[in-house]
């Protein structure tokens, strides 16, 4: 979060400097389960699964203090319209990132009951490959978020129509396979419920490209097609 | 949202008795959504399905109209603390009712799809009846707030668990049933998506739940068990 003009308080920037590191730094722990669930997935590692579980804790934490330490400098601090809104934006961000946190957790579960089933030729690679994609547009939406680049956050909301595509062919070829062998059914399931876990995290770092551009451009976005807010940037 | 204490301003008052009114306001139109999807998938009825799919633009401008509302009166008003948790637990309850009314279109869309196939015996009785219960949890998770009733919320949050078994049971089934026909793959896979959608809701009814207990409490209960949030409140 650029400063937007001085702040009569230095103690007031400090705090907004505070809360922004500690975004990044719950962005990168989330973007790192994300890695690692996905990392479990292709090769089978169920102790590497474990730890992305065992780790979801932190994600949680780590909202509930920044939550807290939003609404502490809120009420301290009375913040003028443009940082209010830019704390807000703060505590809806970090909701998005714990429920993509939730999804890494979900994909880690899938990962170890997947362990137990043959492992197709190209061990889960198009998952994985989707599961880099939103991985980096985690990386990315928060990167938009730090600096208040709301045409960086368009282009990373963009490449959720890829995620989108690449979704709806998995889960097209599970059917496939489901259908040519009932006896897959039980895995192509799992196959597609962690597919959904993957999409559903691109939807999430979608969320947060929307509330820098809501940020930046002042006026409520949400709900509006994504090219129509390219669009409203260019002019 | 009960008033707590008195505030030197009658018109603040009336600011947050305007926004009760319309969260609870938004809470009715959301509960419709869920029920008119629930009666479309029950009755194959595509119009209704349709009117559904339609009225999804009305949740949304509502979640916008109040999230405004809600950044207008902290920045005018700079409410103390406890007036504050409460506005920004408005603002986390109409994320939750917006998302609830997208798995409800989604939940149309599915039973428009659903219609094209021959229909079970029972006419998806079974998604009929979770789908009520997750529409009664979103009215009393509510009505909770409303009265910032952290016990009712418990009682509430805890419904969770019922609808979490009922969703086992039909995807079981829904299992059962693709194994034993692999031609009935595409509309079972129809029906669970749509029992994912309706599991969702109830996930959703219980995060406002949370934040309900969260204010009454002063604490954060958020990923804490329900039984512990129960024994917490007894206390």
């Amino acid at each position: 979060m650029e400063t937007r003009g001085h702040h009569i308080s230095h103690k007031f920037d400090a705090e907004l400097e505070d809360v922004r590191n500690r975004v990044l730094a719950m962005g990168g722990l989330v973007e790192q389960q994300i890695l690692q669930a996905i990392t479990s997935l292709a090769e089978g590692d169920t102790k590497l699964a474990e730890v992305v579980i065992d780790n979801d804790i932190k994600v949680n934490s780590a909202e509930v203090a920044i939550d807290e330490e939003c609404t502490h400098i809120i009420a301290r601090r009375q913040p003028a319209a443009s940082d209010l809104r830019l704390l807000i934006a703060v505590i809806k961000t970090i909701t998005d990132l714990e429920r993509i946190g939730d999804q890494a957790e979900r994909i880690a579960r899938m990962s170890q009951r997947l362990a137990q089933f043959e492992r197709p030729k190209n061990q889960y690679g198009e998952l994985k490959h989707i599961g880099e994609l939103v991985a980096q547009m985690v990386h990315d939406a928060l990167d938009a978020f730090a600096r208040m680049d709301a045409e960086a956050a368009v282009n990373v909301a963009r490449q959720d129509l890829k995620v989108d595509q690449e979704y709806d062919g998995v889960m097209r070829q599970a059917l496939t396979f489901m259908m040519e062998d009932p006896r897959a059914i039980t895995r192509m399931l799992d196959v597609m419920w962690t597919a959904r876990a993957i999409e559903r995290i691109g939807d999430h770092a979608k969320n947060i490209c929307e509330y820098v551009i809501y940020l930046v451009m002042g006026k409520d976005v949400r709900h509006t097609g994504i090219e129509k807010m390219g669009g409203e940037i260019k002019r």
